[in-house]
């Protein structure tokens, strides 16, 4: 109850020194579908379950190229994503152009975070309604970062966020410690498994709703073709049906069909 | 109830994570009547039910050209639809004027689902309340987008919006593998029968109220006269009332009575 | 009941996808005293009923002249009118000044309808509370336009617009076939016999109160006189009382009444 | 009951097309104390009842001069009035450095009447609260205007606005058919009696609380002075107490009252 | 009741055509302490009783000087008035600059009204809570205004503003018939006995909370000393105690006490 | 009850002619500890208790250096103080770059008192919530100011502000007369004397807690040291526990504890 | 219940005379894990407890360098830390630019709060939601001071901010006196002491989730590598258990929980 006093306005602190409605933007994160990184010594992977708002559309996509060795990975409004990616890819240029190298992903995801950050302290804009996965390879090696609508950002070994990502998070917990030595087909195959877990109660993985993309020390951004995802998906199955068994509880697929009504990805 | 506290300002997001103002604008987009589009290999066809706001006025027109080979159909306030009909030809103009070329339709595309996306994240504008089906062929072949007031957009290979869309959904999906291979006039016809059934219960289809333009690889756009389509319907006829079949029911036709009211085509 | 908190902010959709407030501001329009106009292959006439505020007052009056070929029938606001018929006049002028001609009657009612919808779009103005008839004669021929506070226009043959405006449009449909081959004097006839059936219940149509006036294709516009109306009453009072029976009933006297108070012509 | 929902912007049109605030302010001219106007062929006379917010001092003016042949009288807050003539002043000047000669009256009154409509456009101002009889001769002969805070304006052959102005009207519409031919001495006897009949139940007429200005073909603005003003009061007591029957009611004192303490005049 | 729903924005018109924020504003005056002015035919006199916020502060003072021959007294709140006043002092100071004569004080009052006023037409400022009385010798001779909140301002014979002030009124109003005759001491004497009857009930007037300045025909404005006031004092105690039976009541002593929190003066 | 309808935005009077939020914001100036301030022909002390907000923090200091001879006491929130002070310090400096030197006392303090109005007829920014004492000495002699968030200011003799300064207000009221003849060690004594009965309940005086500072004819501002202050106490204490019996009561102590949370020194 | 009327806007008094969305701010503060510094004659020691929001991801850091020579512990919205942090090493930046020095911390600090103090007062921005521990050691010796959302700061020879920080504030004043003979490694030990005690109920301290920097009067800002903090960790094990009995109490375990969500550090 109470909460409704300090809840529709931005800028209005709750007497428990909450932003409600950050907190909600960050609720449009949920519902977009499942977006998933991971990492190992040579190579970042990211992953995501596509989505099609008509049966004679194209899947939305969810991965996005910023630059050669930079990739991003959305769950939330695709709108708002699209406006933070264009961002991304002028400061990408903008650095290019001044140094003539592309810019630090560490110092780029911090400029999208505080991006974020300026709407949650001004009233005339909302917070943005979506979440990014931040995948790189550069000097430093492979990395991951996760942005949201609060304006915080954080690196991950692996990650996911979206509807049913809890799923996810489980898979890549429990095989955590096997990444880093994992080759880059390796990666993807546990990128495949975990993202299977997510899928709602009566739908399976396919090549067609996934979008995988890659990203090694000494390899561009590269997204995996229909026919490769097919193979690996091929593979797994014949080795077992093995992800199955972590596949995401049904009682939040309500929530996952609202959220193509309002432009989620 | 609680929906109340959270859906009179675009800016403020519910509890849910929802923006309900961009909800409500895209139900205006079904209270205009219905409009399509479908494409074969070698030509992208719109078409639309035009509506008459009174008996002696002429047809409001929902077929609009861009450019040379760019068109849109458009479903729900008109005004609105002016405002971004105008935008998209200031920019292909201003695109022709610097790289002395046509601009490509995914980008234009793009410009038009970022001006919707700003109007989603401040308060001083609505968000718009007009859906667009844009058909172009350029060097990729034939494209066919539709964008929302959300400021997302699809790519689609047939595709219907407005009210009692569904129906003509339903159509194009029962008989889309035939379509890639369909000539000129096969795809005038698909979408001549897919029109037919949105009409409302005691409305028949006719060349007057229909509207329906072609763009082809070698072909600009060009509408069909009324006479072009009087044959169609003719000869249709003659096949069969196969059409028919598939009318929408009259459920929703309070609906689509009220929207002419308040301008919506 | 629900309507309430949707209807009080032009830039608030409500949940059905309608703007109220652009709603409520076109009541304002059927609260003026009627205005009509019609066309013939040669002329285009506009006429309307006069109201006078108080007994010595001068009469309001309907019509205005915005170019030697371009005149506006209002019904609303006066003031909203008297604002957007300078907003005319000086496009006109512009137009004028930089190509030496004539703007074109659609290009120009284009622009007016695009500052009717500016209005509903930003908080920072209401909508226009008038409607347009927009009577023209150019080289496409006679031309009559009607432009609403939602930002749309319709080409129309024969229309009106205003309070018990019903009764004119039912008679307008009535002969408008024989409008097209119809010479001037007999355009202005069916005017005033239209014109008749909309005065309310106790009130006769006299030369005092009808304003009319005409274009032609090569006649600039022309208001009759007060004693040319009157010999063209005279004339049909003679005939008989035809238009009698087409008056529109007395149901919404009451609406006319009040909008006498509110500046509405 | 339902009135309040729509009245307290000017930028909100209510369910039935009206602005409510509009109409307020229109209440504020009808607070003020009586002014009229009238005119023959050859003058036009404006006169009023001033008021006196304390026994020691001085009245407070309601007419004043605008330009040698351009007088206006107001009813309603004077500190609003003040400023519209001191706008109205400013045209002229500016007219007269343009042009060397006087502004039309009409054209001033236009400017004056859009400077009202504004006001009623945009949330950031409210409607002016005055009312204004512009009267002047110029060679178009006398003429009279009337202005409201809806931004529209009047031609009148007589007219009088304010409190008890029915009374006033009454009297101008009973005796208006022998204005015409009226010498400037037996205008400024009918504004006399026609004032008279709008004094409050125990008030008198006198010398002291009436303003009295005319304008001639060839005279330029002149105001009476309170011996002249006298010396037609004593002509008129002599020929009998004929203006008392028509006095108006004193229903409305009360209103009248409050007024002097909002500034009305 | 019905009051609450307009009577919190200046911008608001009452369904009565009041603006209630004004003449709150106008209450402010009246919770200052007494201010008052009269003149005779030579010279202008105004007077104000001081008050002090604590035991051991300075007297707050009334009175202010604007130019040699102009002065105001004020009552409401100070801070407002200082903000007046040095407008007052900035108009002076160009007008000399400028012309290198002393503004007329009529147009100066008239400038003063004018900020009032755009105070109460926009929402962005609040009214000013204060009230002056001006007064001047120029060649026009002696000359007394006030200006209120609400943007007006009258022109006097004598005059007071403030708390208890119709107690003063009152005796101004008995004794105003021989004003115009008075030497300067007459005319102090008269400000005393009429200040003397706005003392709240226990409260004697004193030397130390009186504020007496004159202005002349030939006189720069001159304020008494505390010395010369209590000579006064003496001279009218001796005469008698005459000015006692006129004091005010104490029925609103509470609001004065109340005034002092407030800052008002 | 009805103070909540008139009491949420500054810009707002109440039917009283009040404005709550200055008076709310006059409260913030009694939640902050005591300041005092006094004089006599030679000199001008100001004295204020400190308060820790934490056992290891500094004392916040209560008294701040403007010029050589101007200091400031403040008393309620810090932040808001800290503004105005270093507002006061660039008018000085600027003063003193124009004219080579130091601002008059009384000017300064009128430009802040300005800027503490400007904050009163705004909406954009809310009054500021702290008072200030304001000390001098310049050729006028010691001088000692007073503002409020009101924008009024006041010239005292001697004088105290913030929680449970009536209790110093009395002492001081008491043994005003012996002020002017003092010397400055006298000066010190009184004001300790006044402090310690402001101590809540069960706190004493001690040279950590209190804040005395001196500026003389031809003295600079000086703070008294830790140790200047200790010998003052020890003499004082020898001389009697007089200063006790003057403590105030201990009623108000909640709110003083409050204050601490929010800031207020 | 009263509260509520005054506490959703920073730029409204309640009328007990405070800010509540400055203290609601402040809240926020308490939501981020605890923060603490201490210093000795010759370093200055900060120290924090990370936390982690997903089981694969970073710690997000408490402890930021501003300069060589300063650096920053924060609790509260990250995001807004960030943007506090970016401003700080700005400002010293253009000090060290201008001045070719490095800023004095007390000037640095003074910035901050003042950046704080102006989003307190002006109804655009929310205030921040953060608290700043900023240690320095520069001519002046080591230094340690806190900003909260209101604009204060306070300089303190230890303290600790964030949630259960009260624990190790316990500690800290019960060994202070120590702190300032203390060699660089005891201080150290004290730092971990407290931190350990504001451990929530089953959690141990390690030397993953503890942050730790050093500045000494020599020595550049330098933070501690984890294996450092873990061979201090060792020693005090070795030593007892002795910080465990200082451990706070797990009431408000369910705040520091919730914060997580809300992007608090």
């Amino acid at each position: 109850m109470y909460k409704n006093q300090y809840d529709t306005d931005v800028t209005v602190w709750s007497p428990q020194g909450r932003l409600h409605q950050v907190e909600y933007a960050m609720k449009a994160v949920q519902l977009g579908s499942v977006c998933l990184g991971l990492r190992s010594e040579g190579h970042v992977v990211i992953a995501a379950v596509k989505k099609q708002t008509a049966e004679l559309a194209s899947y939305s996509r969810k991965l996005q190229k910023i630059e050669e060795r930079v990739a991003i990975g959305v769950s939330g409004l695709t709108s708002d994503a699209r406006s933070l990616a264009k961002f991304m890819r002028t400061e990408c240029l903008n650095h290019r152009y001044v140094y003539g190298s592309c810019i630090q992903v560490g110092r780029l995801v911090n400029d999208v975070a505080d991006k974020h950050q300026r709407c949650t302290q001004s009233y005339v804009r909302r917070p943005y309604g979506v979440g990014l996965l931040v995948a790189s390879c550069d000097s430093t090696g492979p990395r991951l970062f996760q942005t949201d609508p609060s304006g915080n950002y954080y690196e991950h070994y692996a990650h996911s966020i979206g509807a049913r990502s809890q799923a996810a998070r489980t898979y890549l917990e429990k095989h955590y410690e096997s990444f880093p030595g994992c080759t880059k087909e390796q990666l993807v195959e546990h990128a495949i498994k975990a993202l299977a877990g997510c899928m709602a109660g009566d739908e399976e993985i396919t090549a067609k709703c996934t979008e995988i993309g890659v990203i090694g020390l000494n390899e561009d951004y590269n997204m995996l073709s229909e026919a490769d995802i097919q193979s690996y998906l091929d593979r797994i199955e014949v080795a077992a049906g093995g992800a199955g068994e972590e596949k995401g509880g049904d009682d939040d697929d309500d929530d996952a069909m609202d959220a193509e009504d309002v432009g989620a990805v």
